[in-house]
This record gives structure tokens, sequence and C-alpha cells, in this order.
């Protein structure tokens, strides 16, 4: 799929471009040339994971009743223990680790602040969507970090698991209440956009833009169907 | 010590206190007489530290810099071990811990809501000056539990250190800003009251309530005398 969107391409004239169109291409698409300095790595990758850490910790405030709570907790100490890996590898490079972060700071609430989500209900789907799109395309993103750092930040970014604890709530509350799937599949298609701002606001820009995106493209495709599949699991088809 | 505030009570009419100056008085007083059911403790103190992640959690949040961020976060996951410590506990006795924890519920999160604060920095001061007071009490609470669910209960609250990190950063919040001490002064008074009865509703009450007192009292004076040294070491002496 994405090797015939690169021929496709080869075929039109204009921004040629040698091709990276071969075999290793097609069975790992990663944006190691669009990784930025390690510093800017993970100071946004670690003010991000505080923000993660935040989300949940809201959402465990918000939650009717303590069995969720009690998860959403959980889901919030493995959000900090990524955090901290994130922390320790700034700290293996003697990085200052708030100089590092500060920049990113904003950008991240911002975007915190716009995927909130009006209810408990909202702020959990919200979490399980924008956190596993943005740690699959993150740890994609470290394809070009120095090796023991990209070992380092995949091994953080793989801590606990999150994917399946969040899941589980977002169906424990549709299947409780099953008008909330209409409402929660226009909010989780909405945040796609905001989502994919926060990850492209990560990458490296280079003056051929064309080629970034060649790169670009088809690993978004990607990220994209894996959300489809995490709301298909929902039964939140868009 | 017990026995002889009892024959001591035998001695007197009525709601005249027997002296609590004495040496043994001075070294261990305990609210063992007054501790409720086994379940109903870990129940509410469970419920507590879930407050208190909510509520350290809040102020990560709300932290203006990364560094106070990530101080607090470390906190917010020490209250959340020592949440799962008791969490751990009500397991191994084979208890319900959903079934447990929701009673007490609505009580915490009204005694959250009350000590919320206006600001950030009400908001540190809040969680070091409740959260302090309130774990010295649960540990003399714990005095009438089962051995081994005390020894458990007591260990799980010492998890971590919250006393030194919360200290830290409302004392830099206060070099940095010194017109806040005479608000925070005032604020970490008001708290007291709040903080007293969400302590005091926790404790089994007896026909005999002046008998309930006498147990009472010591305690209370102790934990005040370590609020008064707490807001000490921050130049906030009431």
């Amino acid at each position: 799929m994405v090797s015939w969107f690169r021929r496709s391409r080869l075929r039109t004239p204009a921004p040629t471009l040698p091709s990276r169109d071969t075999a290793t291409a097609a069975t790992r698409v990663d944006l190691h040339e669009l990784t930025p300095a390690t510093d800017v790595f993970l100071g946004h990758c670690a003010a991000l994971h505080l923000t993660f850490f935040e989300q949940l910790s809201h959402a465990v405030a918000n939650a009717p009743r303590v069995a969720e709570k009690d998860a959403l907790a959980q889901a919030a100490a493995t959000a900090l223990a990524r955090y901290r890996g994130l922390v320790a590898e700034m700290e293996r490079l003697k990085l200052d680790t708030t100089a590092v972060m500060e920049p990113h700071l904003a950008s991240v609430q911002e975007f915190e602040r716009r995927t909130m989500g009006a209810d408990w209900h909202e702020q959990v789907a919200s979490a399980h969507v924008t956190i596993g799109f943005l740690t699959d395309f993150w740890v994609r993103l470290g394809a070009g970090l120095p090796r023991e750092t990209r070992e380092n930040v995949e091994t953080a970014l793989r801590v606990g698991d999150l994917e399946q604890p969040l899941h589980g709530i977002v169906e424990k509350a549709i299947a409780a209440n099953p008008r909330l799937s209409s409402r929660l599949a226009l909010w989780c298609r909405r945040l796609v956009g905001d989502t994919m701002l926060q990850a492209r606001s990560a990458l490296v820009v280079h003056t051929d833009r064309a080629r970034d995106e060649e790169q670009i493209e088809p690993v978004f495709t990607e990220l994209i169907a894996e959300h489809t599949r995490r709301l298909d699991r929902l039964g939140l088809t868009a």
C-alpha cells in the first residue's frame, strides 16, 4: 500500500527525489529523516508525557466510581513511569531536564486543553485516542536518534500498558449507556486533527518539503489505520 | 497508659479529665479504642489516599514550571503507591475493595473540595498540611487494628516521603514571593478545622462520649503541635 503510493509518485515529474522505495522502507516505515535533535526530541516527548499524566489524573478525579478511579490511577502511574524513563535518559545524557522541557510546555498544554473534552466520557476517550496515536508516532519518530537513546526511549514508551485499560473503561461506559456511541464517535473524529498537528509539530522541517511529505505520508497512513482499528474495537467506526 | 486513664476515671466524678502530663502520655498516645472495624478503616483510608492523589495531580497540572511539576508528580506517585499498599491489604483480607471504599467517597471528595484552595500556592500548601496531619492521624488510628493489618497499614503509609518534597515546594514559592506568607498562614489556619473534622469522622463513637474525648484529646494535641511545627518551618507561625 505504502509502496504503491510511492511508485505512483515517481511517475509524476517535478520534485524528483532519490527513490526510498525499497523493501526495507516497505516493511518498516519510520521518520528517521525527520527526527529532531536528541534534546528537542526528549524535551518534547517528556513534556507530552507529563500532559498525559495530567489528562489521566483529571479523569481519575472525575471518574464516577471507585473501580474507574482505580483503573485510571494505574494508567496515570504508567504515564508517569514512562515520563520518568524519558527523564532518566535526559539525565544519562547530562541534559538540564527543566531547560529542555520548558520550551514545549505551552504547546502541549494548549493541546491538552483542546483535547480535554466536555465531560468524563470524552476525557477518557481522548486519553485513549491521543495517547495511543502519539505513543505510536513517537516510537517511529525515535528512529533517527542515536542507537542507545533510541532503545532507551522505546523501552520507556513501552512501560506498562495503557491501550487495554483505557479501551476497557471506554467500552464499559458505552455498554452501560449505548447512547454515548454517536457522541464519542464524533468526538474521536474531531480529536484526529489536533493530534496530528501535535505530532507534526515535532518533525524537523527541511527545505525540500515534498520529500518530507513522502516520508510522513506512509507513517500517518499507518497511524490513522491504527486509530481506526482502535475506534472499530469500540464500535465507534467513523 | 490507658489503664491509668481508666483507673483515674473511676476516682473522678464526671467531666473532669485526668492530667495527661505524664512521661508515658508524652511518648505514645494512640487511638486504639476508637479504631473502626478493619474494612471501614481500610475503605476510608484508601478513599482518602485516592483523594490525596487527585489533590497532588491538580497541583501538577497547575504548577507554573517543569521543576514543580516534576516534584509534584513524584509526590502524586508516592500517594498512589500508598493507596496501592492499602488496596493490597484489602485484597489480602479478601475484601471487595470497591464496595469497601465507595461509602467514603462522597465525604472525602467534599473534604477535597473544601480544602482545595483558590490557586496553585494554596493547593500545594493544602496538600502539605492536610496530608501531613491525616497521615499522622491514620497511623495512630491504626493502633486498634489486628496486628498484621496494623503493620501492613503502617508500612503502606510510610512508603516514600511526602513531607520533605512538599515542604520544599512551599518554601521555594514563599522565598520567591514573600508576600505569600501572610495569605498562606491564614489559609493553613483555616485548613485545620476541616482536617480535624475529616479525622474525627473516622473515629468510632461510643455512648460514653467523655471517655472518647479523653483518648482523642492528647492525640489531637500532638497532631496540632506537629501541624504548628510544620508551619513554623515555613515561617508561617500562627
